[in-house]
């Protein structure tokens, strides 16, 4: 068996998707948000985020971690702090001897969909059906790391 | 005497400048560059980093971390790469409990030459006349980060 965990980085709320491959097939685990104060200093939040992201890591013990690549074209003030963000967890995969899946944006929406202009409910309600959930994960930027997961477990499956 | 080490992120050399504040004038200490291997995987470099850069804070024991802020506009996967970076310096600051001081670009220009469009060229003139050194500090990232740390101790001057 091999545990996938996906992240969705962010200050204010960092998804995170766990996923085991059972027999070929990823199975859902574990799903939720961390989530730093706003008004707090970046610095003291990223230490937060690191502590919190170990107590993950300790927890669910994954094998791999899947995380969406760099892409050129979303970079603005909020791109660039969700890359310090992205720094950290690429720091902890190591530290932790986790070998990282890079997915891109357009690889999450062909592996749910089939078609890479997908749109987040179409997303949404594919992560929700090939889990075999009861709902939508919530919030977004849980199942956004659900779908990161899965797409980082089908490279894996492949 | 106050401490301030500055740092200049990137992955393939990661600039810093060390400070002290004597009598309220800033006074060279050290300078230089950590590198990690081009090639290698971005998790394995943070790790790498981030080992580095606890040596040093280890070495200086600096009571300021001096670093530039973001800014929208240098937006690229360049900058992305360096937010990387950014980020896990900033998670050090906190996990050290060393505060972190932010200066602007246009705030280094200002306080080496009085001009906030200078070059290169005169900033690396300048950060060597200010810190009596006999020559400009190489590589480049080493001179950048003395200017970081120049700026930051201005603030805490002033």
């Amino acid at each position: 068996m091999r545990r996938v965990i996906g992240f969705d980085p962010g200050y204010g709320r960092l998804g995170f998707g766990v996923l085991d491959i059972v027999k070929g097939n990823p199975v859902y685990v574990g799903c939720g948000v961390l989530t730093t104060p706003a008004g707090a200093d970046p610095s003291m939040r990223l230490l937060e985020i690191v502590r919190d992201v170990r107590v993950l890591l300790e927890k669910y013990q994954p094998k791999e971690l899947a995380i969406e690549s760099l892409f050129f074209g979303k970079s603005s003030t909020t791109a660039l702090r969700v890359a310090e963000v992205r720094g950290v967890l690429l720091y902890l995969a190591a530290e932790q001897g986790i070998p990282v899946i890079e997915v891109k944006p357009v690889e999450i929406k062909i592996a749910l969909t089939g078609y890479g202009k997908a749109k987040k409910p179409e997303m949404q309600q594919m992560i929700t059906r090939v889990l075999h959930l009861k709902s939508v994960p919530e919030p977004d930027d849980a199942a956004d790391a659900l779908a990161i997961a899965w797409t980082g477990a089908g490279k894996l499956i492949l």
